[in-house]
């Protein structure tokens, strides 16, 4: 062969020259990632990067190589001691689960094992399945039901509510697009609606003005009379009525819509019902709380997000939907002929028909190895002691004088704020941030602030496995320091 | 507190009881990772899985918990050994890298970590900018231009579609919907382009109508002589000629279209350039092989692929976007006041304003650290050293009176077929499937096939830092080993 032979260097790789070094080394950072999580507590919940550090990350693109061992010292100095700190106890910002050691061994192995989730026949590929089988279980999906994992929540919405498109537009849409539907669409939903089903209704071309944002009851609910009333008016004024989406846990506020309600009027307006479960789909596993969320296994399709309330590490996110067929008809690019290949690889399911992407990676196996080791019914207690949390952050609020509830709270988010004598709003949301911040700056709480009803409060959103009740009694008395400590300069001597 | 106590149980966490067990059962794994890297090259690239393992895969939901001990066991007996194969040597399917044992360190701290991308003021949020910002260079796109990673490929070619019908749309097509567009946009590229775009075509609510297939040249390149006149046509037709889509690096063939010739077309029919650069961006950075890719720094958005020839274990994908405010004002949602928080976490850049995604992963961490251990010039050098190896391999084919070679090989992609006398196309499809599967069956080598020019072919696409030549050697030889045995049981005795 030696006619063949180049001038090029050959049989370089990424493998080590040595496995051994290799695993000296990567014992020490398992180590280190042990420690990092068992002490999690004791470290300052989030922190500010020195200047050094953010420099650091300014640098170019490195030509030469570099020993990982140095490479991971740099990530040891500059990276873990700055997260964005969700996997803390007292971390309640937005909304996300705090992760876990098992899942991160899941995301390791499914790196090693290094499987393409697009599809074919092998392991991998059965236990994507057997996790989305597992998801429909959990919110009484039927077993013929489809579904899939994606990267959490948004694409799981956008999954839904493509489906929703593509049935209920009377025309071949994939083939002619939205132009060619006859009658314009609309979609319906609270105006708590979460912002990545504007960002769905902008991507699939059917423009944010198609969907109606319909007001709130009291409890920031859908308002189910005022819903009836806009689909009514389309009705009238040429527009066809396809979709409504339902809430199951807002993310401003937690609220639940009344989903047994939305699935009657979707039935008999014949619209495409999907549910938003992002938030709230799991609390069907918990046995104090799951009738709050009765009602969802009607839905058409449901979005529901493990890398939330089962806390897998991002990413992680199921979209289900009822009628199978109307899934994969919305999705498939491959010939039918190639799935019924009888032998080899390329016989397992094209997993990439359901979906937006061709290459998946193996996000199940985070997943099945948490749920395998802790078992569902511990998943459902730690949703109803979430629950129970903010349930007693929300008596404390109500016992203590200096606070104040500002919405209801339903399941794990608490919205509330610090008063301040008879001052304006708008000094009411300095003095709100500031408390927030100084939390922040302090290490002590992260949460963050949204508006309810139009006044400006603070936010504690409880999903996480790590939090303990004393961590809500610190975050009670911790902000009435923070508060006298920032009105003080303003008081007379 | 006593009086707010209540009756559940308190205090469960998915943190180990006993973070020592858990030590030493995750060094274990850790051993047992890095024999199973080291040793793959004696491992069957694939094999079919046993009717016990496929049925492990069916069991419902666990509800009652397993030690982790047993959960780990369940997936190095029916996990890890039946892989897609991707990680071995002789793994040549369809297109994907080969994922690499610093990546897979990269994405377990990045779960142990546990940061969110959306945004914030955090470390991983200024490493993924920090990446975005290699990418760019590795592509010679100016430094201020914009991009973000997702999940692949094809959601990278999503987020550079999706800048196109926005900014070339005439109206506020985010607000408006794609029905309110006063001439039809309509989008081009070769008849070879990846279905993603396909996909791309129908979620945008363009329709896949939309996107006309140009025919190509006997290189399987675009005919930019045919682009002209299709764009002229749909002009005269009362199209708008909206954007067109370079592709450098085929999955069929690995042909790369132009791309100077492309954004001359371009700029002077005022389109929008995009490259599907998943295969090929990254040739670029291959000292023998950029001029390759040259023109690719024109495009208007460009859709790259870390983890194919940068091998990082899935999901990685890269879109970069050079105009940076058509980018974000594509996807934004969130208000502007909100970026310009002085302090704490919530003062960092929102990265979910680039994509549709609102949660994102750390997928930065796994690209950074390999890109820092082995440095650019070195995975340069990878990816000369594959296209070296399919034109070895395309001469050893050359130089073998039963093989024929059946398209071009431009890059690291061969397509040929073995010789089977004068037999029909159907009986040549018939018998190299059946080299294929049984390449597979036997854990030699995995090939995928596919047609060319109407042809039923085989092809080997080298994405892999892991092949030598003398792994082509043994195709090559079992090919032909292969060959004369399924040819046997016909021939006369
Ligand atoms: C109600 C709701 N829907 C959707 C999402 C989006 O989910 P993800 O961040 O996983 O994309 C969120 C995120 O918090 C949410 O709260
Ligand atoms: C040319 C091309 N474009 C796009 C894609 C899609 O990339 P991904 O699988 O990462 O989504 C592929 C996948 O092989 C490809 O070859």
């Amino acid at each position: 062969m030696d006619k063949f032979q180049e001038a090029t260097t050959e049989n370089e790789t990424l493998d080590p020259p040595d496995w051994t070094d290799m695993g000296v080394l990567s014992h020490r950072i398992l180590d280190d990632a042990i420690s990092y999580l068992k002490d999690v507590r004791d470290r300052p919940v989030w922190r500010e990067m020195p200047a050094e550090v953010r420099s650091f990350f300014s640098a170019p693109l490195p030509r030469s190589p570099a020993p990982l061992a140095d490479v991971y010292d740099d990530v040891a100095r500059n990276v873990m001691p700055y997260p964005m700190g969700n996997i803390h106890p007292r971390f309640w910002s937005w909304y996300m689960g705090s992760s876990n050691f098992t899942g991160a061994l899941g995301d390791f192995l499914a790196a090693i094992q290094g499987s393409n989730l697009g599809g074919g026949n092998h392991a991998a590929g059965l236990m994507d399945s057997q996790v989305v089988n597992w998801c429909k279980e959990m919110v009484g999906f039927p077993a013929a039901a489809s579904g899939t994992l994606v990267s959490g929540g948004s694409m799981a919405n956008i999954i839904g509510l493509t489906v929703a498109r593509n049935v209920k537009a009377g025309v071949d849409v994939r083939e002619r697009g939205v132009g060619a539907i006859p009658k314009p669409l609309r979609y319906y939903a609270s105006d708590q609606v979460h912002s990545c089903h504007r960002k769905a209704m902008e991507v699939l071309g059917l423009g944010n003005r198609a969907l109606r944002r319909i007001p709130t009851d009291a409890g920031l609910r859908i308002d189910i009379a005022a819903l009836k009333r806009a689909i009514a008016e389309d009705r009238e004024a040429g527009f066809k009525p396809a979709c409504v989406i339902g809430t199951a846990g807002t993310v401003n506020t937690g609220a639940v819509d009344d989903l047994q309600a939305l699935a009657t009027v979707a039935a008999e307006q014949d619209l495409w019902f999907h549910v938003d479960g992002c938030i709230g789909a799991l609390i069907a596993i918990a046995p104090e709380n799951r009738s709050l969320v009765a009602g969802i296994e009607q839905g058409d399709s449901i979005a529901l997000d493990p890398h939330k309330w089962l806390h897998a590490p991002f990413e992680a996110g199921c979209a289900l939907v009822r009628d199978a067929s109307a899934h994969r008809n919305t999705f498939a690019v491959t010939p039918e002929y190639l799935e019924s290949t009888p032998r080899g690889l390329a016989s397992g399911e094209w997993l990439h028909d359901y979906g937006l992407q061709t290459s998946r990676g193996f996000r199940a196996l985070k997943i099945w190895m948490a749920l395998k080791e802790h078992g569902l019914e511990k998943f459902g207690r730690l949703i109803d002691q979430n629950i129970a949390q903010a349930r007693y952050l929300t008596r404390l609020i109500e016992a203590e004088r200096a606070l104040e509830l500002m919405a209801p709270t339903t399941i794990n988010i608490v919205s509330f704020r610090h008063r301040l004598g008879d001052a304006s709003e708008e000094h009411l949301k300095t003095f709100n941030t500031e408390i927030m911040l100084r939390l922040q700056e302090e290490g002590i709480a992260v949460l963050s602030d949204t508006t309810v009803g139009g006044q400006h409060c603070l936010r504690v959103a409880i999903a996480n496995h790590r939090t303990r009740r004393d961590d809500l009694d610190l975050l009670v008395s911790e902000m009435l320091r923070l508060g006298r400590e920032i009105e003080a300069p303003s008081m007379p001597g």
